[in-house]
């Protein structure tokens, strides 16, 4: 684990929400993007080494909705960097850490992606994420 | 906002959390330090530039011991590092947001901190941190 890649907030309108965040950081978002597969519209801000995605559920089968109709607005996941997306799944597997995907997948923003199943981190969502860039023989 | 400083995570019994992140970070945490006032032990773990706060309540009244009680463990706030304090209180008040510390006060991990409400941030808890040997003058 590198860094904290992103912070994914959900929220239930990006566009009020890009507003309060670039006066929050200071500065605007630099990215639009959807994931149609997860049925979300992101939205990301840089911050130092750091970034923030902002999410809105497309539709009502999205994990986003679901989560806020459950949680309400607020922080979904916590993203770390990882230079080889595979190795680390296997170690964290090995640690007897449970993954909700057990082979990287495209995610948002150039990222193999791949989460970790809450029950096994204390109630926190985590993703994986690691630049396509670096992955391309699994493309 | 420079970056983001550390994310703050609620958890039930911090040896057990300790034990976990350090499985899921590939390191130990740095430091263990009680905040009496606000009745909780933190544990500390760095991850590049940034680091993760486990907190654990001491007391029924804590805090932490009511988010817990009313969402599970997880991801309890996320705190962003900057530069002077004081100075981007007031640029955040000017900006519209709720401050619930409008002035810094001291937090751990040798930080001067201050909270804004989660009800201006799409129910995020958000953090502002300053390094104490920045802000001498106020101590």
């Amino acid at each position: 684990m590198n860094k904290i890649e992103h912070i994914g907030i959900a929220v239930k309108d990006i566009e009020e929400s890009n507003s309060l965040f670039k006066s929050l950081l200071g500065k605007a978002h630099y990215k639009i993007e959807d994931v149609e597969s997860e049925g979300v519209k992101t939205s990301f801000f840089q911050c130092g080494p750091n970034k923030i995605e902002l999410l809105q559920a497309t539709n009502d089968e999205s994990p986003i909705a679901k989560f806020i109709e459950k949680k309400g607005e607020g922080i979904h996941h916590m993203a770390f960097a990882v230079d080889d997306i595979e190795a680390e799944i296997e170690r964290l597997t090995n640690e007897g850490f449970t993954m909700i995907h057990t082979q990287p997948k495209r995610g948002a923003d150039n990222k193999l992606i791949a989460f970790l199943h809450p029950k096994s981190t204390n109630g926190v969502l985590i993703e994986l994420c690691q630049d396509i860039n670096k992955g391309l023989k699994i493309l």
